[in-house]
């Protein structure tokens, strides 16, 4: 923690994933000063393995607190399941999913006790933590729930442009009841800090409608008069650089064509069908709104080319990079 | 129309928009089979300065009827408009408007008659039909209306991906109660025969879902379960080769990977967010349901650019190419 490059831990994720694959790959290739400050957590005997697969050459250093981590090595901090001695590569297993999870406890303890600055997270999959018992649907309500932070968003990166969104996973007549000003000012709020965090001064953030054409005033809808138009008008009043509501449909390329870094989106459906007509699997999530920083990869757990060793470690380096700026700025405004 | 080639009629959209000059373009770059047995419907002497403006080579030769037609010339039906003696090119003006418009009734009129096979429609401006007491928010509802079709649907076609809406501008909440077993397999039904008409002998028509994840089964809504997959089962029992719900974040890029041909959208921003994402101004759109073929430009007026020479007349190329495929096969199957 007290040297210049930010001290980074990759969780493993899912070992019958891509995970310990990617994790190999992108601690080989990153160069050296953030290569060294950038430690893997998982199984010591799973990644010996897939560091022949993958032909890594350093050596894989196991290490039991952070002082120990080696130059040159691949640190490790070994979290040993006995249960996990037998499984198969490529389908959702209960000691996987519970081998996934430990990784991603051991990696919040570890930021939250200031022993690492940030965790970058590889794939788990919701299907092998259910069979191991742990009902949280993702990583995020995990970093949420335990770092006790009510109020959260995840943050979705592609081609430079940030997208959060104000509702996910409800029904589309429970989304439209969620729309509320201060829902849409916590997002936009949570959005703006994220990517000062990410060196950008004054981020130029589109508020998105709900309505066709931005319910063209009150013809089609009048949410955006009733909530999101005020919550623009909010934010503003706060000093955020915000704008809007803006016609869904149009919003999103606008940014690709680099007028807005940030988008505030109402639907799951509005953000994700834009950020998935890219380079989606490329990019680079995060969740805001913690006490800790954390980055993601933005695929999963590729299990139909999981212990190839071709699964690409594009996402993952992306997204230790975010975090490693995150990281630097928090330090900096600390 | 005894001819083997359709008669196609250009309607020349609102003359202080691109359209005067991508129909000039249009028609004299198309190859001579298609070239003579297409025409503009519009003003004469606006389409003689165009044509100065554009180098068009060919000489305008005005037409009464569709016999008088000179083979390498372009072919025009003078719909003569006193008060359209003075207007600027690139803002919306209210006899711009009503000129637009008589375009448009004079082409259902000659399709209507027989005189020609399908219309293929230049850009108009909402706004300047309202200037002109015409308050048809579109083309679209202009051709159901005059030609008595009460189901209709807009087809936009974009990368070989042809997409209906259930649901296009309405609010969501009113949107959410739009989606009935019956109004999709109506849209379900016109798309398919659309297809078919393009020469897609069994389309692969896949049928997206209303909520995130089309609803994980119940989990985020029911309007999947209890009104989306009742309509894939019986277009299914119908002989349509449709599949679905789909989660409407990825069914969009599974066709434009060449999954599907055709996609039933149940919201305007799930679709548009998709097309939009790709090269929307270059496709074509098509109205479905009507008695007579109808197919557009997908972009607008471009005011902007407008007299300038510089618009792109590939979209109306399309357009035509399109009308051209579907008055052939209509011609065979009658």
């Amino acid at each position: 923690m007290n040297n210049t490059t930010p001290l980074l831990a990759i969780t493993m994720g899912d070992p019958a994933g891509v995970g310990p694959e990617i994790a190999l790959k992108a601690v080989s290739t990153i160069k050296p000063p953030l290569q060294s400050s950038t430690l893997i957590i998982g199984n010591l005997d799973i990644l010996q393995k897939t560091a022949l697969l993958v032909s890594v050459s350093q050596q894989l250093h196991s290490v039991s607190q952070t002082a120990d981590m080696r130059p040159g090595n691949i640190n490790i901090v070994d979290v040993r399941e006995p249960g996990l001695l037998e499984f198969v590569i490529g389908k959702p297993q209960p000691q996987c999913g519970l081998a996934a999870y430990n990784y991603i406890i051991k990696g919040i303890e570890m930021a939250l006790a200031g022993q690492v600055d940030a965790i970058v997270t590889c794939p788990i999959n919701k299907e092998a933590l259910k069979m191991a018992g742990i009902l949280y649907p993702g990583h995020t309500e995990i970093f949420a729930d335990k770092t006790h932070s009510p109020h959260y968003s995840m943050m979705f990166a592609c081609d430079n442009v940030y997208v959060v969104h104000v509702t996910t996973h409800v029904s589309l007549k429970q989304a439209i009841r969620m729309i509320t000003q201060e829902r849409i000012l916590e997002h936009t709020r949570l959005l703006n800090e994220a990517l000062k965090n990410l060196g950008i001064p004054l981020p130029r953030i589109a508020i998105a409608g709900l309505n066709p054409h931005a319910g063209e005033n009150g013809l089609f809808g009048d949410e955006e008069l009733l909530h999101i138009r005020p919550a623009v008008e909010q934010a503003v009043n706060e000093g955020i650089n915000a704008s809007g509501p803006y016609p869904p449909d149009t919003v999103f390329m606008r940014a690709f064509s680099g007028e807005f870094d940030g988008i505030v989106s109402m639907l799951h459906d509005h953000g994700f069908v834009a950020l998935k007509s890219r380079n989606f699997d490329d990019g680079v999530n995060s969740t805001l709104g913690l006490p800790i920083i954390r980055t993601s990869v933005g695929h999963g757990t590729a299990y139909d080319i999981a212990g190839k060793g071709i699964a690409s470690e594009k996402s993952l380096i992306a997204a230790l990079h975010a975090a490693q700026q995150m990281a630097l700025h928090r330090r900096h405004t600390m």
